[in-house]
């Protein structure tokens, strides 16, 4: 077994000690249709993941744009077809947009040419809606194959912001085929967490204040420009779009903005930076493990 | 695929920058009898509910009173039918009843005539027992059919409060029978997810403090005064009822009372209102999508 | 359907506004063991539930003896059977037992006969290891059967303390038996909600501070003090009798027994006050409802 | 039923009050894999776990470095033969390397012989690899069996940390093979309450900030002191080494290097010491119980 070994910290432009992208993902509808497509009956769930595009997107655009922050939108192919007008809106306010799955497709136990199919048909969406090309890419709740990042590789992407184990992005060897840069995340970093409910689907029924967030935030962030990693911040608008989310958000983001030591910037930005960085990749491996079994003469139950 | 597109701001009267209703469901034993009759041999639970008309209702009727806010109660046919009492005193005390189902029925899967036979019978038992004919509606557990807001037009309603796509209220175009006033709502702005613990029904394990649930609502408040929505807050009386949480409501009603840029409201007075505005009638639609399917000469799994 | 009617304010003695008990399920393993017999091959959770009556119970009983506080301990029958010291210390100590069934038994779909088994049972084991004869009662998981309160009175108990439709103690009309005086309890009051994880039994995983319980029934009982009720906390000794909850609870008591206008006392003690006032007796009756069926005509699905 | 009796306190050494010990469970992948070995193909989860010895061992070993304080370190067997270079670098630094099982194996329902073929296969990964022999044992999700404590004895270690029952570590008797030092944990001193969110795995989604769960420890580590216990902390460096819990931690961790009446130690030594003091040793029984059943004549449901 090869053994691991952990990224190392990236040097930061400009004499920065820390890089921070404040990205969102645009799930709406597409979470839980994939899952059953039952979902799609229910007005009163639809209506609250529409939320996201038509209401939190226009506004979270207007804090950006106010701070003159750099956004990163995740978009699965399906929402830019259904909420053209949102992704659009993105793009004009020259915020980056990547790859999302097409219906935020779970890639647990899919096989590769499913992927691939799934990574065309959300190519597809975002050019013919957006008229957009990514180059980065994130799987849906953070899951992906081993086989995964050959896939991206192949379909040209930059960089993937899938994985967790490291808070320094890293060069990710593939197989035959170069490397990915990786943009690593973290749940302690994902509103989800914090203020997700959605009956029959995700949550328990509890739902935070966005004080607590944005101290649970505050923390990492505090601590992670010690560290000089990437900190790497996921909202998605049908949550933290609404208002005193959004307006807790806000103030957030001035506090950073005036944080001398931070490189605010896009995904691709910082994939790109990273690239010049000329790291040697890792090569990661599943994990290969033979379970202790119960000796043949003792006693089983 | 005909595009949504995001409800506009509505103008307050009076010069107000945002609407405010405190909104009470009466579930009672409703939602727990029609998810299963079972329940109803649980006297424990049964009185866990009962809290709510017979403690919780003339509790929150007194702080009302006091600081003389128009409440509206969404009130499921069953709960008047078993505690008429409560329901009377809501009529008397000069509050609005609106329509909660007949036993909080889910509408999950639930065909449109069946759904006519729920309305009736809810409509039957609140004129019955307090002589009220509502003007609103409410879906229980905020879900709905697409074919529901048709079923609510044909009953007469003028508006529902069931949705979650907007800040602000809109005008729900109906095919073929004008339209609603839409009030939305919000799980941020629900007492439910901070207190809910029925065992075997519905909650964690988890129950929060009053202050957190008021941290968490004026955080919502405050944002919203700034946008201009309405911000409508719904309480159950046989959470919200009990001491510390009322005595917490009763200062935070205090809080807003003392708000010069808050219109406090009742229910149908803000749909009047809206209607008023002759707001272009917004349509929204199933959404109609098509999963990627793998490829078939792939490696099935 | 007869109509429930609200239970009324009790008068207190010397002019108190508030009753106040601390009161303690001394659940240790018999929880787990009637919910599975499995249960008992777990070692490790065994000695986590065993922590109530070993270390829990002692360390309370000191707090209770330097604030000269009557404490309330529902015990079940095989609690006492297994940690017979434990309970005998309680007894020594002057302090109320009173019954909690044999093996905290769910009473959920149970029948009359093995009620009266289960009662029967635990009496005999209370009256063997500690020669008391409870006068109050309990049902596990606060929760029984609409018979129950006639297996009550028919065993002589005085009270009961399982119901929740009432911040004020009443009389409860037991069919053909007189009455039970109820003092009713809430979840919001009850340290199992806080602080419980035992994994594969009950619990999210999420375990709050000690400070947070403390302010969730200060706030609970600061308003009850307005109200005048009877306010009844409910502790578990293998939960709050770890040393961080303990010594939040002893400054909490010592907190309360600084109230002139709280009067703490022992539940039998509070059920013979409030029998003194020979209030009526108020029924509760079992919900009786006919939910709404499809039309026969109608389309279904 | 032979009555179990509660441990009693040990004194420490140098006249302190009360000893900490830091420990921390390098669970990686381990538990995942033995739940379901399907987990191996999650890339992303994986990579989530392996956080823990890439990232979080170096970063928790500076820190007690920093402090000179020792920790306590239990590693599953196969966490050791993935993670070679993260172990020996804890065995390097002169910190305790402690058994936790092979693949980090639910011992539900384990029989005898098993556990012994799964005892041997984690000694012989944590002597080929970092060449250490432990002496101490933490069964995983602290749970063992009543047979359990015999195949520790037999297997030489010194001291267990798996029990729940006493604030004080004991010896735990050992039929017919002398005692086991007991060093006893808490679910609340415990980060993956506090932290842990793996989707399909564990967690329900929420996700506290550090101070409360320092607020946490702190609460418990006061009481401890005036108790004179062994107050045991429990860290996951998948959880606890992320940046902005680590840093909260090296604050907890100062200030507990500042109390001048807390002995702060190892596992290995604090058993030694306990060892010293010659105690009676505790005999834990399982629960021998008989539950009521419904009788013969009664009507049945």
């Amino acid at each position: 077994m090869t053994a691991l070994t952990p990224a190392q910290p990236v040097s930061w432009p400009n004499g920065k000690r820390c890089a921070v992208a404040f990205t969102f993902d645009v799930d709406a509808e597409s979470p839980l249709l994939s899952t059953d497509s039952a979902y799609a009956d229910r007005m009163g769930t639809m209506s609250h993941q529409a939320y996201g595009p038509l209401v939190g997107v226009p506004r979270l655009l207007g804090i950006l744009d106010e701070f003159s922050v750099p956004g990163t939108f995740f978009v699965p192919g399906y929402t830019a077809e259904r909420h053209p007008e949102a992704i659009r809106s993105i793009a004009r306010a020259g915020h980056e947009i990547a790859h999302h799955g097409y219906l935020h497709e779970s890639l647990v136990g899919v096989d590769e040419d499913t992927e691939r199919a799934i990574m065309e048909r959300g190519l597809t969406a975002l050019d013919e809606v957006a008229g957009v090309r990514p180059t980065g890419y994130r799987a849906p709740m953070w899951e992906m194959n081993w086989h995964t990042p050959k896939v991206l590789a192949d379909f040209g992407f930059t960089y993937d912001s899938t994985l967790m184990d490291s808070d320094h992005p890293y060069e990710l060897a593939v197989a035959g085929a170069g490397s990915l840069v990786e943009l690593p995340v973290s749940w302690a970093l994902d509103d989800w967490l914090q203020y997700c409910f959605v009956p029959d689907f995700s949550g328990t029924g509890l739902i935070e204040t966005p004080a607590k967030a944005m101290e649970l935030w505050r923390s990492e962030l505090d601590a992670m420009r010690d560290i000089g990693g990437a900190w790497i911040l996921t909202n998605h608008p049908f949550l933290s779009g609404r208002p005193g989310r959004a307006a807790a958000l806000r103030e957030f983001i001035a506090e950073v903005c005036g944080m001398d030591d931070v490189w605010v910037a896009g995904m691709a930005e910082i994939a790109d930076h990273v690239r010049t960085q000329q790291l040697t990749p890792r090569t990661l491996t599943r994990p290969d493990f033979e379970p202790v079994t119960a000796p043949s003469t003792g006693e089983q139950r």
